[in-house]
């Protein structure tokens, strides 16, 4: 078994370093962050940080970083307070990694990537049409990570809209049959299989 | 389509909400975290909100709810300043599961739930002798969320373990073959299969 150290790790060429700690903290979340300016201008981009934060009112987080890609989703949430998230589905994949290219501020990343914007009772910023399972979130606070500037963002979800056959009994949404996605690293996408559906688990 | 809005949230039953709103993110990593107080007593517990902080210094976070099984995980973090992260597989999802269960301090789940205590290199936690990837981290900062009272724990990895042959090229892990799993929602345990892993992406 190979072990990699401080030491190890400050010799590491910068990419090869990016990769294996992208990777290494286990499968993520994918999901399309629409926002739109006050003049309705709009923007979107691939996320793969999105966590459960709670339920009861529900909350979501995830992290941006200080890029350009990500800066355009934080001026405009801080804008406008409002933010849409929605499922990356195994049919539009390269469509949704598309969007983590640098595009100028002119540029919608809707148009340039082929998702159509959809607006939906009177929330503010766009949701994507193409996504089966798509959240509109309130901005609620956020946490500066000192150890390296980026930013945690907390949202209230506002709105879901789904298919009501992806609900199950109990309230869990399958989200493996809607054909979402998970995201290994920056660039790997896997879709999943249901191995084992378990029960609260007591001593 | 189905529209859930703040008023439907309301009336929802207690449940059948947090299995909503546990699955509605995405997929989630799934790690085992290993601690133990100063005088050595162990505690393991599955996290499923592990994500991706920065990798040049490589942190990770995690989410900590203020339940009695993950109280454990943060006093002992607290106490000792380090704490182990392992990768749960295909093979142990059962027992990487039972680990959520309340547990008094006396038990260990190591023992309760069939897991070997593996110490390495002089790291005052365990690691979990059956995990394939295991890294050693060291507490860095905290984040009160204000919404829900949970807390963002940070922290910076400074050992590495893993079969070497698991490491592409470019440095990126192959936790598919490795056969980590994710995980949707509170409950369900997933494989994965590779669809398409993309480049960097230019406009």
């Amino acid at each position: 078994m190979l072990h990699i150290n401080s030491e190890s790790i400050e010799k590491m060429e910068s990419r090869y370093q990016a990769n294996l700690f992208n990777t290494i903290s286990g499968f993520k979340s994918a999901n399309l962050i629409g926002t739109a300016d006050k003049n309705g201008k709009t923007n979107l981009a691939i996320f793969n940080s999105v966590i459960h934060i709670g339920a009861k009112p529900p909350y979501l987080g995830f992290i941006l970083r200080p890029t350009t890609v990500e800066r355009h989703t934080y001026e405009n949430i801080k804008e406008t307070n409002y933010y849409t998230l929605n499922h990356v589905h195994e049919s539009f994949i390269a469509q949704a990694h598309q969007t983590s290219a640098k595009y100028d501020r002119e540029v919608s990343e809707f148009k340039a990537c082929g998702f159509e914007e959809e607006y939906l009772d009177n929330f503010h910023p766009p949701y994507v049409k193409e996504s089966k399972i798509k959240l509109g979130l309130q901005f609620e606070e956020e946490h500066l990570i000192k150890a390296n500037d980026t930013i945690l963002i907390i949202g209230k979800i506002l709105h879901a809209y789904l298919d009501e056959k992806l609900i199950s009994k109990d309230g869990s949404v399958d989200i493996s049959e809607a054909g979402t996605v998970t995201i290994s690293g920056l660039y790997e996408y896997l879709k999943t299989t249901k191995l084992k559906k378990f029960k609260y688990a007591k001593p």
